[in-house]
């Protein structure tokens, strides 16, 4: 199912091939996401031809609404959104445990806002079942645990399919975070035990590495999971609340992965800024999803080779008001390879019209295709660490004359 | 400027090929709305795929935001926008009327309801020099009269500007209708006469029949606007309560100035249902433009061959929720050539997705299209009584066997 193709030498960092349903990923990948099953503003076509060949679909969001019988009667997630390619769904457990945790997830909120039934999510219990729950699209009692999330991303099809997990935050004690841990790792065993009966056969699964920023939690994680017999390997929960702690910790996880089972894929839940991507590659991860290219752009936040900024532009500043400059001087994306300037651009974030939410993301996603053809190509070429050096420097993804495709 | 290509034996229908600066328009031709600049959820590049060649700009909006002088100095709006083909500037007096008369513009609604900064705009005094009003963008005092609408389409720099008048509603006297056409007749020749000392060389500028619903009045103004020498001649202000009324209104005028300007394109302002464009065709309407396609998209709307649910689906209603019916069968728009079901559509617009308003916006223009395609064809190969009838009876535009393209 997936095969190394080129090892860096001075890192973890590799190029590989994912084979999957419905069909091949060239890794490292990023993963746009399709949460409710759709790429918001955007149409597959769209993705399909910045070059991404796997997205992500969300299981708690689809399980209330359209609902998994209805995806199901109409041939699974991809034929439903109408995506011929890989999809990855998550397992639910991130969204479910948000609404516990306080720290409430940007999606739900995103949807509180836009639902307008006075109805939010809540978590009516959490036990060794799972989590029952209360649906924000009509307050119907809900349960989402190992089998039944399973049995939801079985429905919807997906080529990989996450096991259920609670993803730990940040403010909790480290009792709290081993016992977690320890619980995901049973619901590991019972995602496999129901995937292996009556999970798709052409479905991957995924275990997922907990354990918060406790080095040793981690690396028992790492363990157990790679001892799972799952097909790949997503690292999840808190990271820490720096960046050079995220980076610690992930690189924690790959060594491990990396000695205990180094040919299965390693997936980076939730992380997709620019330097993160880049520490990522080199630790060793293969794919990443995150929602951040997306919402940026519809929040106006377009992403340019400007490491000092965070590799933002913010297009709704009055700055731009006339700037006839396309949002990045060479870009092949469809925003600027069309001439748009950012002072068109402005004017329509700032009056509403959707044209600009939709090519600034279309923009943003380009610059995160490029940029992870770079590293692959980087890799290929072995001279990774000069290739993230540049971009790290504000080289501009895709200009480099190292991309892989 | 316009060649007539064929005369319909029959009817006033033609068809004819508008000459402008931008390119060549074939008409009969409807024409989708950038309103404020943009066609809202689209990109240039895909109205141009469903092979439309002219779209209309709207003064009012462009003026409030960003304002003429920000267009002008990105090169005007075709550049600003990064629309290659012909647009028509409509004149501002619609919308800046529809703030006196009670009956609000849906468009300006629409911007009410997003803007939210608490300042509607209003009127302040109507008199022979224009109209003075509050802007409902930032509150400020502006004024639009016929010199200042020319100079802001001058700086738009459209290739047709249309000659500010004031949209007699239906609700007002006989006396108050007579009245206005007199003056809007006024404003013609003040625009003509700035447009002819300031104006683009290149810019078309077509006078505007107001009248309302009497007779004598429509042939007066008729007479009027032949006799300005306009470039082409615009049908505004009330077309009546019903179709047959509205028919017949447009009928009247046409008939007049197929005698005193049959040489000359004849635009109908905001009629875009598919009856009344093909009675509008027949009744000898050159182009069309209207917000129905688009803004029904956005509401859910489709457009299909049903002439008994005045050629409608309604696809937020459950009835669609399970189902894998394309919205339209054999239809070759992005949305039902791609295979999205009524049942994903259903959801997407259920949910808020924008993806799915986009894709109905997209079916909807291409029903349009594929319909002005069938009468072009329809009148070239002389029989567009054959085509209109199977039109009316609920043929599919597009799979008649008669498209002129």
């Amino acid at each position: 199912m997936f095969t190394v193709r080129t090892r860096c030498s001075e890192s973890l960092a590799r190029v590989g091939t994912l084979r999957l349903a419905h069909g091949e990923v060239q890794t490292p990948a990023f993963v746009p996401l399709a949460t409710k099953g759709a790429l918001k503003l955007l149409e597959p076509r769209d993705v399909e031809a910045l070059g991404y060949e796997l997205i992500l679909g969300n299981t708690f969001h689809l399980l209330l609404a359209p609902g998994p019988e209805v995806v199901a009667a109409l041939g699974g997630l991809n034929e439903f959104m109408r995506w011929e390619r890989p999809i990855i769904t998550d397992s639910g457990g991130f969204q479910v445990f948000s609404m516990g945790h306080g720290t409430v997830a940007d999606e739900i909120k995103g949807r509180r806002g836009r639902a307008g039934n006075g109805q939010d999510g809540a978590i009516l219990a959490i036990d060794e079942s799972g989590v029952r729950f209360r649906s924000y699209v009509d307050g119907r009692e809900r349960m989402l645990g190992p089998e039944s999330s399973m049995q939801v991303q079985a429905a919807l099809h997906s080529d990989i399919a996450l096991a259920f997990d609670e993803c730990t935050p940040f403010h909790v004690t480290r009792e709290y975070t081993a016992r977690s841990t320890e619980r995901t790792h049973r619901w590991l065993e019972r995602c496999l035990s129901w995937h292996g009966e009556h999970g798709p056969a052409d479905q991957a699964v995924y275990g997922i590495v907990q354990g918060g920023v406790e080095y040793d939690l981690r690396l028992g994680s790492a363990a157990a999971v790679a001892a799972s017999g799952c097909d790949g390997i997503a690292i999840g929960g808190t990271l820490g609340r720096e960046k050079a702690q995220m980076h610690e910790v992930v690189s924690w996880v790959t060594r491990e992965l990396e000695r205990l089972a180094p040919e299965r894929p390693r997936h980076l839940l939730g992380i997709g800024e620019v330097d993160d991507l880049i520490a990522g590659v080199e630790h060793g991860i293969d794919t990443f999803d995150c929602a951040m290219p997306t919402r940026l752009g519809r929040h106006g936040m377009a992403l340019v080779p400007d490491p000092k900024h965070r590799w933002r532009v913010d297009l709704t500043k009055s700055a731009w008001r006339a700037s006839e400059l396309p949002i990045l001087d060479g870009c092949a994306c469809p925003a600027c390879a069309r001439g748009f300037s950012r002072a068109y651009l402005h004017y329509l974030l700032r009056s509403g019209e959707l044209t600009g939410q939709r090519l600034v993301t279309l923009h943003n996603l380009n610059f995160i295709a490029r940029l992870l053809d770079d590293l692959r190509g980087g890799i290929e070429a072995t001279r990774l660490e000069a290739v993230a050096a540049e971009l790290r420097a504000g080289g501009t993804p895709g200009l480099l004359g190292v991309g892989a495709d």
